[in-house]
């Protein structure tokens, strides 16, 4: 297996470092708009199965002819969502297995943003899934934590745990705080306004399928496993909703992120004041767009990690019938805390449990136990090895913890 | 009595409407640094009496010479409170009465500024009271709504209802809301955000005085009067905290204003944010500081008169002993419909209601009612022909009603 990741950013660069302490592939080669971050990065780690080279991401052309010079058999994409599908082209020219973390844009219904759904996230690659099939090619989307991990706790709760499933509701909360700063959010401002802004979207078989809501809708608050506690969590547009419902048998599925109730009423006062648009002001004479402002206001939180304390949660909270008849609610959850994975990859903890998924999926279709053919969900795959591979400890697996909790 | 007006904005033209149709002066003169602005505005209003100036306001000199120029005897300052002491110090130069609705900028204290006070509003028009009293020419200082007209209420309670006060908590609140937009502040967010974001100051006898206090602090729900309802108020620097103990036995003064709970979130995330600040970031290459990023997000509020609604209240909740020896506390008030203030004078509310009153002051000193010299505070002056004047009927007053409810 030679192994292409497109970006040498935050989860490029920790996928790296974690698939470094693992035998099952032969070549690595590491790709970024700008070569001098790959470089770096592969100086930095010191793995003799590394290389790295240059891409333009937002050009198929680009990507196919590095794939093709590369040899790259694996290509893990690694970039900003909007590069999708010219990444996801690009590897179907090329004849690859793609991976990614973020599926294709969303775009909202013209009329009824808030209560239909238009073009959902990850539709445009869905739209040739047939292809790929006939062709015996995988294309494993939506494969980091949210959407990734969280779809593979989906999938092991229908298989192992519950006979009937009622509700799929994907929860992620965190406790992390970042030391010197009243508000220091632990990833891009600018890309989280995009995320939360956009209608969430919504899954129920009885009401026909997926539906939109308004965004920070049904706000509730969650205690969150492992000393985290309760946060509040609202209605978000999250790739989740749109793979479950394919391959897992459920009533309703929903994701809530827990923003937390002052993130939320930044989100909130940003857009009511406008400043979330990328739209430019006229400011003394020069054009600037108000979101970009806001961004230049905060910190970089790629430089946040060494200031960063705290642990992040990943999960599903199932809700229906268990295998043994009762009725209840169990809580599937990764927590990861940002000091040892710091220590362990100098990476921040939301970063690093994104970059960790992809790398045991791909060690899984390396050694065969899963393999496919067509735009696959992470629930599209047996769950019971990843997680065991995921949990076991080093070197014979990742050694990365997840639990169960009755709620 | 040859009046001056300093600034055709907002408060300065509706000031202007105000006046020309009472007889009490025979000249005015309006200046503006843009002279279009006055030239417009007096085209508009068709008064014989008025002329059109230019002038630099932040120009000690250029003041002078068209004080003198002009030949007026009364200036009435209705410019930006930055430029406040040249007027002033050119008003002491030139010989003339002075007027202003603000007054000289406080600075914080360096190093507890949340706990002391260092120099106060108008600290620097109050140094060289002296001298005016000994040239028997007077500063009628802080002569708009609030300070202003709550100074004249505090006056009048002293004297002619309460035997003893123990408190005097100047309250500010509206109902008002502007159609089609979301969020919309009815006076500027640049002055609003300077004005919120310094240390309170508030006065304790017991205390010593003057103290300061954290911005927002000390939230309390007050239920205006005619139909305005609850507004959630906070501590916020205000003349009126400076001026009333100089003239008022009162043993507490404070100044709540009532920005509800939307706006004082609205702030604090600015802050939150380093949207408040006025030093440049650099955006793509360009330097704008991000409080005029914000302001030019918003829609100028002095567009925004025709689609305002509601009433804006300014008052004094006086608590005591009274007269006839009971303790209680009573509010006494001047509230103003946006849809009367349109209609009479083409000036939204809280503009309006600011204009009046230098407007009653200066007809009580054309007929000899008010005299006095120094710096003098509106509470300094008789308070019932004040309140009789505004609230008579037009041709005999204002015809702007004041009220008393009990708290």
């Amino acid at each position: 297996m030679h192994i292409l990741i497109l970006g040498a950013g935050g989860v490029g660069s920790a996928a790296a470092r974690i698939a470094s302490r693992r035998p099952f592939f032969d070549r690595m080669t590491i790709a970024d708009y700008d070569p001098a971050r790959p470089e770096t990065l592969i100086r930095a780690i010191g793995d003799a199965r590394y290389t790295a080279a240059q891409v333009d991401a937002s050009n198929e052309d680009s990507v196919v002819e590095l794939i093709r010079a590369s040899g790259a058999t694996h290509v893990l994409n690694a970039v900003d969502p909007r590069f999708v599908m010219p990444i996801f082209n690009a590897c179907k020219t090329a004849g690859v297995t793609y991976l990614d973390m973020a599926m294709s844009l969303s775009v909202r219904h013209a009329e009824e943003p808030f209560t239909k759904t238009n073009i959902k996230l990850g539709d445009d690659q869905f739209a040739v899934a047939d292809q790929w099939e006939q062709d015996g090619q995988l294309a494993l989307v939506g494969m980091g934590v949210e959407p990734g991990l969280s779809d593979v706790l989906a999938r092991y709760a229908a298989d192992e745990l519950f006979s009937e499933i009622e509700e799929l509701s994907v929860r992620d909360g965190a406790n992390l705080t970042v030391e010197g700063y009243e508000f220091a959010p632990s990833f891009s401002i600018w890309t989280t306004i995009e995320e939360c802004l956009n209608p969430p979207v919504l899954f129920d078989k009885d009401k026909g399928g997926w539906f939109a809501a308004e965004p920070f809708s049904d706000p509730i608050t969650f205690e969150f496993p492992e000393g985290i506690g309760e946060v509040e969590c609202v209605n978000v547009e999250h790739e989740e909703v749109t793979l479950m419902p394919r391959w897992i048998d459920a009533k309703r599925v929903d994701f809530k992120y827990g923003l937390g109730n002052e993130f939320i009423e930044v989100l909130r006062t940003l857009h009511k004041l406008g400043l979330d648009s990328t739209e430019p002001v006229t400011v003394r004479g020069q054009q600037v767009s108000p979101r970009d402002v806001v961004a230049a206001c905060l910190p970089d939180p790629a430089t946040l990690g060494p200031l960063m304390k705290g642990k992040t949660c990943a999960g599903v909270l199932v809700t229906g019938t268990r295998k043994d008849g009762t009725k209840g609610s169990l809580y599937l959850y990764h927590v990861v805390d940002n000091e040892e994975t710091m220590k362990r990859d100098d990476s921040q903890a939301v970063v690093w449990q994104t970059a960790i998924n992809p790398v045991v999926a791909l060690e899984l279709l390396a050694n065969g136990t899963w393999k496919g053919a067509g735009v696959l969900g992470p629930e599209a795959f047996d769950a019971k090895p990843f997680l065991e591979l995921l949990a076991a400890e080093e070197p014979a697996g990742y050694g990365s913890a997840w639990g169960i909790v009755e709620k």
